[in-house]
């Protein structure tokens, strides 16, 4: 099937290829009055921008976002919000090897299994460019959640990981790397340099903070804010793994080095002596920062030739042409923010609706 | 909000607290004419039921599971499935001091922060009893793909973890801990003692393996085969982290040793000559065994205080009596098993669906 | 596909089969802290309850409910709330003829059609006894909204309508009928008793009456007020035809005849002239009272032989033995009532949801 | 809270207001490999467009729809269609009255009173122009469903009803009134014109029937497909009823009279004998055709003064000027037809999700 709706009251719909003439997405249940303007979503779509560094895909693409709806005087009206950017530096000739054979690790072989066709022009639907959509949308559901900050980062490059020691909040938007840890962005310069000399490419670790989620958001058991989580982030191109707070090193501890001990704390309710948790227990919020981790798999469109088969099922090379990010994480870090501003906005609304 | 219903086409509902009369799941969407009865469902529960062996918690559950509703002469016939397990060995008594004091680690202050009110005993809705009711309704899920083997074990206890070199299926069922290597279950054996005799727990991974689906099960962009499990699995109790074949490891790959090459294979199909995407790509399967990996953290209840406060904001210290599991992990291996096995029977379902 | 769950944020499922060991809803979304026993449920089960007059079917079901789950000491706790009703009068004997031929105007052949296998007892899942359930979770939803009094009567019976000048509310619980006209009541009961003794049946028209509505509830637009409660009734057994406000009288209104026209009234709203609208504009309630008409076709168990054909194709006649009301519309009017109390539940919450 | 997806596993979401730059429909979970380009869409939205008669309203609209995602070489694949029509013709000077007083019968108090806030603009969200979304759709699930033809047609103006004996199909896109009686359309041409002299308006009840639905579709019990369409039709502006076969009328009837009889017929299937249940038993088709009434209140804009209140709570009174249909359930043939397709369309892949 096709499904390209996330949420539940708060909820937004994608659609559109990376070829195509455009994508969109179309953000229903906010709520009304909220300030809303154009100017409220553009300077995230900035930050995910490609072609803004040479450390990602050089296609310039201004994505500029369009209100088409939902909007009057400025304000939210209740009604849905549709969100349009518009294509313009397509370049399909660059893919006319992709139409006959499958690029390993991408979609092109689970796509044709699946509908027996595809768009293989950039990916079509598969494309990292659908992220755009939803930086657009997050940009509204952050509007619908003031008392929250979201933070995203690059934890690590190809296995490079920040020295947590050097952690620098002021860091993330200085370099091209969203890191913080100034050294760390110095060394991944020039490991991104050399994987894209070398027609490589690498993964990366996102790590992603929402602070000032009051405790009492979720909705155990198949809608826990873990289950949200994961679900929204896994969502994402090229991601293979989440964790919640310590996630699997939490498995490696024993039960009292895991407990996140409590003493009395302000307004009555608890200072948390440490955080394994995440910020969620029960599947809900504890009121603690709310932390992820997100692995992205290295950019699988890469200059290096990789055995792969025809459409026809012949034996054949591949190496993937076209302008590619060498580390598709980079960009993962504000889609992770967006992802994360989404679930809580939605989370936020269904605990009022239950819990009024 | 509370949402106890999983799945898109093939759902399931379920419903019990710890210490209640009963639990149970009801299974909607199942295809109707299929074999089946109690039978078919109880060999499943038996492999998580506890109080089998010393390393979980004492707890004497039969879990004898009834049918209620949805088959008619040993077939289903298409309506909802109501499944229905008794509890029979509550020991209420043992909760009191959790009634007025929040155990670090569980659900206790998330709930009451939530919903102002909680049944605290044996954790009520937060338990990991719940488990009982997606065996039940994973067990008919298996019954939806016959054509799919689905099978976890226990990788790592503690930190420890099996060598893959010892891998022995065969092994699995033959120990206390689903563990494939019959050295690492003599080492886990003296592990889980020593943190039961210390009033402690321990953390642990699981991994899952589907074989046999074929290419082209998923639903792109917010319903991916990656992103159903992911959700599936964090929504189970003490699960913070999924990994879909080499997760976290791919994220420190360069893109060409990541590369899932293939060569031409029979049926017209691929041959992958590595699984790093752990069978998927796209979000859609590829014809390559879904392997997926689950980190639980360890037991929340122990029996070494640990500092916390009451309901009123008073500092305290609580340590955990009643019966506890030693490390919950070991019991997920069927519980990841089952709902591995309803993911993919709802997107089997909804597969055909699109594409008939 | 089988689909056993309604509403969005406070939603049931419900299951069983008429002749099964047992039926039963699960609850699930609705707000914690309310005041819930099996006491606040049954009443509404006894005015369903068949075999109470000569007017229903004389199958002795006392409907006993039982909370399963949901409740702590006398209070909903926020999670599933499962209610379960036994069976214990089936006589399932009566119905061997109904496996070999299908009865028109009931469910027989079309599950056949699409299952290729039905539980022909009793109607299986196509009975009105599934109502029960539906009830039961309407009693729930009734506690969500303290301030909205839901009030069902019977209109008409086989085409005899009560007089409106005549309507005394005081009557409805007075007669077998819900019938607010005690002289139609009078020609009521001679019409069915003969219906009863010529082995016929009678359809109904209901009307349901929600008042203290806020305006405000509603979800334009594809689940918009009068949307959701055409699904819910609809979704009855023997239900054909459902009205908001005027409804078909409408269509034959002039504009400036079927306008609502408004004063200024109390507490600065409005006080409105006419109620030609139901009580919904645009989806959204106004502040008046909902009112919904819902037509039941009459009962197709009839003891005239009908011609139809057998499972093999073959003609033949039936007439359906067993017990059965000879107008199943009567007992429609507690079921319509919970229906209406189950979708302003649902929309009361979503309201707040977005709206605060 | 906003609802504007409709459809399961075929779903379609709409976007836009009557004043705004333009609006749409994304259409997801479509098959894949559909011969599908604007032309397929365009004539449905010809037959809906306004300013094609005197009988509409004046309001040129060329409604010519672009498909901005979803498609490549001509054919569905698979992905979310995105759907965009933009208005051309929007005179928001219009409106200025409307800002400040609600219109009777119009959702402008409802929306306020939900909102607190509204684009009035030509009713914003809640205008009849968003039911070209809608057409849009339909006509891609028409592509979904080769095996059945719908055709709605108009059954009567303002309490004027065709005679059933002069019914003739081929007359229905012979007139601007999409009715099948000549004689009824040259009366009806008469009141119209009065109507919107007198600045009046009329209601309609539009009838609609698909044959070639095979008996199987449909979803008990709460996704039934009379539930279904009642909630489809239900959410089309100024819809106040909707009946299922003989609707009301079988309310009337006596089961004898009710049952639709059935005999061998070709193919080892049923020929039935009548059709009373609008092709639908148990919430299942028949195989029959399926056939519903749907009833449209008069359009709410009219030029007689209504007596009202402004915004602040005080008298006034208002006629609506602008340009509006003097008997909107006209133009609403070709959106009942658009809905019946959507529903229908939806139910056939779920009948194939489920049993295959």
């Amino acid at each position: 099937m096709s499904f390209n709706t996330f949420g539940r009251v708060f909820r937004f719909t994608t659609w559109g290829e990376s070829h195509g003439p455009a994508l969109g997405a179309v953000v229903d249940g906010c709520p009304p009055g909220l300030s809303l303007g154009e100017a409220d979503i553009q300077p995230f779509l900035d930050k995910r921008r490609p072609g803004t560094s040479r450390f990602t895909t050089q296609r310039q693409e201004p994505d500029q976002v369009r209100i088409l709806s939902g909007t009057f005087e400025g304000r939210s009206t209740g009604t849905p919000i549709s969100l349009m950017i518009e294509n313009v530096d397509q370049r399909s000739k660059d893919y006319s090897e992709v139409a006959h054979a499958y690029r390993p690790g991408h979609a092109d072989f689970a796509y044709d299994a699946k509908y027996g066709f595809r768009d293989y022009r950039g990916g079509g639907r598969s494309s990292a460019r659908e992220t755009a959509a939803r930086v657009a949308a997050g940009a509204v559901a952050r509007l619908v959640i003031p008392e929250v900050r979201v933070r995203a980062w690059v934890e690590a490059i190809g296995g490079d990981a920040i020295d947590p020691a050097n952690f620098d909040a002021e860091q993330i938007d200085l370099n091209p790397f969203f890191c913080p840890d100034a050294e760390a962005a110095r060394r991944w310069e020039t490991m991104i340099d050399a994987a894209r000399k070398n027609g490589s490419s690498l993964g990366a670790a996102i790590a992603c903070e929402a602070t000032g989620v009051p405790a009492g958001w979720g909705a155990p058991l198949y809608a826990k804010l873990d289950s949200e989580l994961a679900a929204a982030c896994m969502s994402i191109n090229a991601v293979k793994g989440v964790e919640i707070g310590d996630g699997f090193s939490a498995a490696a501890l024993r039960g009292e080095d895991n407990a996140d001990a409590m003493r009395p704390g302000g307004a009555g309710g608890p200072e948390f002596l440490a955080n394994h948790a995440g910020g969620i227990a029960g599947g809900i919020s504890t009121g603690q920062p709310v932390t992820i981790r997100v692995a992205f798999k290295p950019t699988s469109s890469i200059l290096t030739p990789v055995e792969t088969i025809t459409r026809d099922g012949a034996a054949t090379e591949i190496m993937t042409k076209g302008r590619h990010d060498p580390c598709v994480g980079i960009r993962g870090a504000p889609v992770v923010e967006a992802m994360m501003a989404l679930v809580l906005a939605d989370q936020k609304l269904l605990h009022r609706a239950q819990c009024g």
